[in-house]
């Protein structure tokens, strides 16, 4: 079933309004959840709402905080989040980084106290709107084994990058440095399917395609050691930079509502101009970007993609057409309405 | 056979002195190759010395010239590279990266009018060590296809990330974004051996383990989708962004003397200290990497390393026992110093 994205808007800020927030928090979060799912990104949507809106209620995550600068430099902030909302507080630091950038050039935050964040798009396209190149990163529960380990060290440590592409939208990565979301291989499980080599290892670090026994072990590195060691950057700039929770000390999302996750970002801006003028830049980008679609697809490929054009097709659809929702997914929000007491018409 | 670490940077510094380099950029090049070859990474080591050395004897690339800041705010330059060395560029540039990033944080340059830079680690690391992140990117020659295309668009474009690390050598990053350096697959080929599949696909983009119809292909991204992302956002930071030349335009480095590559390079320094107290972050990356290192290895896995750690211990052991060269190389060397006509004497 398809819902109308701006009635689900709305009734997501209701609902965080009802846990706790300020209107602008609530509309902060709300937008996170609905645009993960216009974009096609499910695992960070709506079926989080109920998680979200009871860590609000139990307190182990505080609304109406501000985050507030520890040490000062003129591109460089280490900032507290004071365990707020993860997308308020890093799309406020965000906002910091770009003010800063606007004048330096660039300017990079490292954020303690932090919570999940949701899609980390919501940031790094933000900056690329205003003219930067937008980086966005998170540590996260262990989950993924260091390339040639048998146990989980690290997150699976988003990745996003978002870049202003001339006539066309930002060009935006955003990506677990996992090789899946853990989500697909829950999935493969419930769906009795094995699960493809060189996502997962056991319990005892050896390769798997058995999705239970890939549950009990970990996830594989993307690119192997080279992804490997990209997660591992990831994590040291949010957690040992920032004196943030290290792997795997951080506290589940889904099950702990009495101990802050003390997560910690990576946020910055660079701004194109420091480097070209507007037309410059918008010109090469172009030739650029036009060249890649211009590519040949590989056979049986039908369209060479442009990384995060497909989530913006997404996005636009959805606009038009409303969001899918699973009826499980549906039927929990409807019954978190009657809980929260907010308008849940949107589900019928 | 193994030749003495030091004999052999005075052979390549008394080399490039001949081919008309002053005597500190001499001493950085015959780093940047010696270095490579300590560390394991010999595609980027002396095998290329009569090649640099003919790029500056024909005067396609130029020595003694000094890259200029062209565009200027606190912590972002745009520098033109003046065709120098790309080594002695891109370290002057990194340096002054890191002048700026003691004051204000954080430094970045985007710089055009470059050539092959050679191992990327020589900049990072000698930021790392100065107690700064240090990034490195560049572009290349296209060799790489998009994920999902049949021609090259992309070149292997190089990123290396150093990370000061307590007690440690830094963290070291240093990796083509194709999923192998073309090199393996030449050697492949020569030793009449298929490739796996995964590395390359053919003229046509169709997957192959022939190495020879992979060299008349295209090499494919590390990671998938992920990796080509990765890949296309370095091609943009180091082309878009400066006006560096576009893959495939780059002319090749081994063939054409005639043409400046005009390679871009995008380099950057952010200083830890504007997060954490030299203590703070060493007790505290101390305890991370003891942590990765404390993870089991998987079966059949003797331990698990740290991104860099190899390349460390291959150049303490090249340092003390010589550094192994394939007879091919070291006649080349030996026949290269007589061309020259400086002491050859290392080769015996």
């Amino acid at each position: 079933m398809k819902y109308d994205s701006k009635r689900l808007m709305k009734f997501a800020t209701d609902l965080f309004e009802k846990a706790g927030m300020p209107t602008l928090e609530a509309e902060i979060s709300a937008r996170s959840l609905v645009e993960a799912d216009m974009r096609g990104v499910g695992s960070h949507g709506l079926m989080r709402l109920r998680t979200y809106a009871k860590r609000i209620t139990t307190g182990v995550v505080k609304a109406g905080v501000k985050p507030s600068v520890v040490r000062d430099k003129p591109a460089s902030l280490l900032v507290d989040g004071k365990n707020g909302m993860g997308c308020v507080v890093a799309l406020d630091v965000m906002q910091l980084c770009m003010k800063r950038a606007e004048e330096t050039g660039a300017c990079f935050a490292a954020v303690y106290n932090g919570n999940h964040f949701g899609i980390a798009s919501l940031f790094t396209v933000a900056a690329a709107e205003a003219g930067f190149i937008g980086l966005a990163l998170s540590n996260a529960t262990a989950s993924v084994v260091p390339y040639g380990g048998a146990v989980p060290k690290l997150g699976a440590n988003p990745l996003s990058v978002a870049i202003p592409s001339g006539r066309r939208r930002p060009l935006v990565l955003d990506m677990a440095t996992s090789v899946v979301a853990q989500g697909k291989i829950i999935q493969a499980n419930k769906e009795g399917r094995t699960i493809p080599e060189g996502w997962a290892v056991d319990a005892q670090g050896q390769p798997t395609t058995d999705p239970a026994a890939a549950l009990k072990g970990s996830m594989l590195p993307f690119g192997g050691p080279k992804g490997y060691a990209i997660g591992l950057i990831i994590q040291i700039l949010c957690s040992a930079l920032c004196g943030a929770n290290s792997d795997p000390a951080i506290p589940s999302f889904w099950n702990n509502f009495e101990d802050p996750q003390n997560l910690g970002f990576f946020l910055g801006a660079i701004k194109i101009d420091g480097f070209a003028t507007p037309e410059q830049y918008g010109g090469r980008i172009d030739a650029l970007m036009d060249g890649i679609k211009a590519c040949p697809p590989a056979p049986g490929v039908a369209e060479v993609l442009l990384p995060g054009e497909l989530e913006f097709r997404n996005q636009d659809l959805a606009e038009k057409q409303g969001i899918e929702l699973s009826d499980p997914i549906a039927g929990d929000l409807r019954a978190l309405a009657g809980e929260y007491g907010v308008d849940g018409g949107v589900f019928g």
